[in-house]
């Protein structure tokens, strides 16, 4: 693990998004009456803000971070749902991979909610999308 | 949770597959010397396995499954890193989200070996592949 | 720990209950239109669930059990919020630590959900209300 | 998650307490020979102080906090054992989430230890009792 | 993860053993009125116990097993304290790093208990003595 | 657990090592081809990193502290593997037990990937051999 114990404490934020790609019929069923396991989308979003939490636990060479703040949010698109989290600290080095993780995990729990209904849904697109903070400042994907 | 206690114990399992797209330049890396944090497909597998066995942990509805055995490979390809996994039990439900947390935090795991050298790395396709055992039996994708 | 290696697998259940007691407008804002923080009743269903799964890692001489089944509940009434779980197994021992787990963590997770609105919230009457199985056979408390 | 990564790193305070009710032949064997299981009361005690430390991991919505001193007691009353705790930190938010599930973690393992004695123990008033620290200050419950 | 799903289900233990060597002092403390930080030998004991349920967690390839009974000695001798531990479960593999695992963090924990008072204690000899069970059957170390 | 938080955030650091004594055939086989279950000195190495992180998991009263880094190293001698591990955090508390854990737990990742062909691996002089800051100071092992 990188030495990150003479980095300063500065506010530092990360977003990332990513797409569960799934069928027609889980589209209408999520804009409708919901699918039959539960509130796919309420669940999602909580296992990403646990997952963000447990970063440290599950990528080997991440440092522990104080997570100040996290925010999901998964929207029905006609091909499935969007996933975005912003993630922010005041610690000593970025989230970005507390970002990644929120929207990968987040991702895996819709996917466990919807596949009784479609065994083929993807989990695609997971990108940090912004960061802001840091030594390397703000950075916005192009 | 769905209950699964009058379910047989036999024999399931499941692969799915990922890619991790990635910049020529860590594609290089990766085929060389290897990128500075580390030995990144060696730190995937290995975050891929141990968060297998975290399944239940991390996805709010996924059972407790006895994880009999793991397979994870990273192969490097030309646009990045392709991951795949299988996950074996003897136990009463599928483990196909065992495999796809698998992959997905492998593709954590390494995002996070080469972000200093390419910020933009995707994680993409994640998916089941194909599964035998269980009432539902065996499936390929197609 | 008690040795249970000899014990028959067989189907037990468990169910428990308790109480969280909290101010009338934190009740009224659960019939109206919720909490500030979110779905305080779906956050604690889930927060129960989870922590059901872990209950070996929280009570330290409690088994690992396969845990098959959890459906909790959580219903507003004029005192607060009460909660109920069942837990179903099949397995070497009973499950009761896993429906009280259940029901307590699902109420500190309510209690974080409202504690802005009231810092007085009280989690009571957290107990076993009834199980089948195993040795000792059904019980339901009187 | 509430954002708090502007808040000042103060010295925070927060004590919580509750009861597990049991039977008399409980009562009697804690205050004489203890129970067959073990230590009642120190097994309580370190569950909590390890659930303190858990707290973000149990509580979805809870923020990771620097646990910087717990102390729990549990002291055998005639009508089963009183249950405290206070957490002390210096960070960005309070700890009574961190002393509640002290508290309902300690009456659970309590209750493991005690269940082939008692069925019926129940964990009640599980509550925060003081606190102090923060934009609000210090409070004591009436 | 080598693949244990074809194996059979049976009753199989693991004994290991272990040495915290310590300084004249704190085997004097042990042996007399304790240590201030609280009692060190229960809180190895608890320690170990929990650990050994969490080996899968700390052992990237071990399997998760069904640990059915875990005993913990903890016994201070002129030299330091003797640790040992048996682990016992039904299931399709062996539970060695299951016992192992208990030992070295009861260790680890008995250190820290110790450590204001002596900071070179050493945990040392940490081994298998003892299995049954199994393909390979029973063993003793010689 | 100890009040730590008047303590000052200050960079402090700790180095622990042990040793875990295999057999010759093991020796040869880790300066030859390897292991037949996977890359042992990387799997000790790793689980190391990730038990330092979860230290305040496994010991019961150890604090909770910003890990900013570690260093883990495993090297072949005729007698077996020499672990070293150097834990480096600005926080109130000392890394020691990090240190400790990260060596300990390493150890026991090597004995699983070394049992197949050695069943009498042994953990071995597990120690704190240095630390710096803190109201101590420096110390090193005479």
């Amino acid at each position: 693990m990188v030495d990150v114990s003479a980095k300063d404490v500065t506010v530092r934020t990360a977003s990332a998004a990513g797409l569960v790609r799934c069928s027609g019929a889980v589209v209408d069923a999520l804009r409708g009456d919901g699918v039959p396991k539960g509130d796919a989308l309420a669940v999602a979003r909580l296992a990403g803000i646990q997952a963000a939490k447990r970063t440290p636990d599950l990528v080997p060479l991440a440092h522990p971070v104080a997570v100040h703040a996290v925010e999901v949010d998964a929207v029905v698109v006609d091909e499935g749902v969007e996933l975005t989290a912003t993630v922010r600290t005041a610690d000593r080095t970025g989230v970005e991979m507390e970002a990644l993780t929120c929207v990968a995990v987040a991702g895996l729990a819709l996917v466990d909610m919807v596949k009784a209904l479609d065994r083929e849904a993807v989990i695609t697109d997971v990108r940090v999308t912004a960061k802001t903070g840091g030594r390397s400042g703000s950075w916005t994907r192009g």
